[in-house]
């Protein structure tokens, strides 16, 4: 390790000489470091013209029309996962909450904040992660702010992203907008992501090859549009609290009951296993490559069938119905004949999962 | 204190029975805690019609034309200081940073990092900071996210705003479009951010009466605008890094060199002691509530009577010229006739100071 802490005793400098290994403190300072970090890490992964300017913002042309703006801050810990990383999950996180507010994405903001210490070679594969999930959604990293906290300060690093993406008017899915009679769909294998993670973290030696799901659904919502259209009445990324939280939201927002039939969610094997294990519902569980969607009846098939033939939908499936009757309630109506109902969890089942 | 923490042994659980005075890492889960953190600290503070639907993101109605959109992450610690506390800063810093591209400042995104622990009471009175320089400005919070990690992963809290605004055609700041011939104004006392920081710190045992700058800047650039219109052709708002990094960015941003008179510089005499008693030098020390302009010299004159007629600009001052020699540099003229070369320090002068 080159950098301070290898500079012999009584030499100590809060700069090192010629690059070093790992973030410092003065990589925040806003001088000559962080226009170094800005130029052998963040631009060479996410650099495009308008990044590139480096104002204290970007210029963006929208025409007229309404907007979507979505933020959310990733922690999820670890940084590295079977299946991704923050870097990765950040994009498609951001992506996905434009997607279920049927916006089609356009541009993205990042904000990092570091601890010192953390190595470049685990910074620069997070921003080559988010870079490449970019790139493959078409959308553009534009504006973008990086902050050096001391080492015990933070962990690894935390980013948030705000997304902005533009809105077609013949396309309006919204939480407020499920009616009973919807038939509820799913896209995929539900809880992937979450024990992914669990199984990442080292402390719960749990041994298994399930990894995360997670990936932009922009394509997936766009294939549900063209299929189905205005008949897409609410769509949710069941990310924290999974999908039990999901249908809970959507049913209070709009007014309507949920049954969810347990047989037919889409639950791997290994997942189902690995929530036996530690004790978890598989209903809670964050994903990050699915979603729920509220569709009127008479559209249901084909939403189905579309989501089936995208390879994001392989595995989509009919899980439920709105319902007049208790409206807010989620009912799981289960195997052998029983109902419970599915509230929001009280606090944690998994923490720091996105 | 309620909450875990005061159960009776044996009795431990990860959820209070009712509410508790500090923030939980259940309060991130995406279940009933996390309902609660909004229903009660967030919206109360900042909600408005569009963050209350709480969808994956924000709607916005916007006219046809250019877009800016900035984001910056906080960090700054103490989270509370002599005249602002983390709330003010992000609200205001991310205003500036919009108006500092000629952006009139419309909406806004605030991310937040909470340590477990943190008492509500601050997190409330942080909230009721950003609410009121948010209404002040007449923006509203659009969108928000909030995330808890263990107590010892982060400090406190962290926040990211990212903003948008809109742009006037006949207005346009750049920080390439500084000339030789420009006049070099700074809008303010330099050095008050910083200093209140440093004093705030307890370790420092700095005693001073300096309160910070931080202050929204659109009104400023409103009257330099209407004063001045595109004879100001590049602006910027002095934080990390001072007026020195700020000078430094435009000159190469712009290929212009930079002469300033260290006679005509407003540095406030706490501020000058202040520094020197902690060997610092006040052109590297933040500021929150001041900008610098460049502005063509048959306008300048305006512009100066402009800022000085503002509440925010009572103190401004002619501080130097861009030139055409050496493009690039900033050289300080001293009050004894000599010259020194102002460049970008290369690491940390105050770390954690925005």
């Amino acid at each position: 390790m080159s950098g301070p802490a290898s500079l012999p005793a009584g030499l100590g400098c809060p700069v090192p000489l010629n690059g070093g290994d790992r973030v410092l403190l003065g990589h925040g300072s806003g001088g000559r470091l962080s226009a170094a970090l800005l130029r052998d890490h963040i631009l060479p992964h996410v650099g495009n013209p308008v990044l590139c300017r480096l104002g204290d913002g970007a210029v963006l042309e929208a025409a007229a029309g309404r907007l979507v703006v979505s933020t959310d801050t990733f922690v999820v810990s670890p940084l590295e996962f079977p299946g991704g990383d923050i870097g990765l999950l950040a994009v498609h996180g951001t992506l996905n909450d434009l997607a279920m507010m049927g916006a089609e994405p356009r541009w993205l903001t990042a904000g990092f904040v570091l601890e010192e210490g953390l190595p470049f070679a685990v910074l620069d594969r997070i921003l080559g992660s988010m870079a490449a999930a970019a790139r493959a959604a078409g959308v553009a990293i534009v504006a973008g702010d990086t902050k050096v906290v001391e080492r015990g300060k933070a962990d690894g690093l935390f980013v948030n992203t705000t997304g902005l993406g533009t809105l077609r008017d013949d396309f309006q899915p919204d939480p407020a907008r499920a009616r009973p009679g919807d038939v509820v769909l799913v896209s995929g294998p539900i809880g992937r992501h979450g024990m992914a993670i669990m199984a990442a973290r080292a402390d719960l030696g749990l041994e298994t090859t399930i990894t995360s799901d997670t990936a932009a659904l922009p394509p997936l919502v766009e294939a549900l549009r063209a299929a189905a259209g205005d008949a897409v009445h609410a769509l949710r990324d069941p990310t924290r609290g999974g999908v039990a939280s999901a249908l809970n939201e959507l049913a209070r927002a709009s007014g309507v009951g949920v049954t969810v039939h347990e047989t037919a969610l889409p639950i791997p094997g290994p997942v189902a296993a690995a929530c036996a294990v530690l004790g978890l519902d598989p209903l809670y569980v964050a994903n990050e490559g699915i979603l729920v969607a509220f569709v009127a009846p008479e559209a249901a098939d084909r939403a189905l069938l579309a989501l089936r033939a995208h390879p994001l939908g392989l595995h989509a499936a009919r899980i439920g119905r709105a319902v007049d009757r208790h409206p807010g309630l989620v009912v799981l109506e289960t195997g052998i004949g029983g109902t419970r109902v599915v509230d929001l969890l009280p606090g944690d089942q998994l923490p720091r999962i996105c």
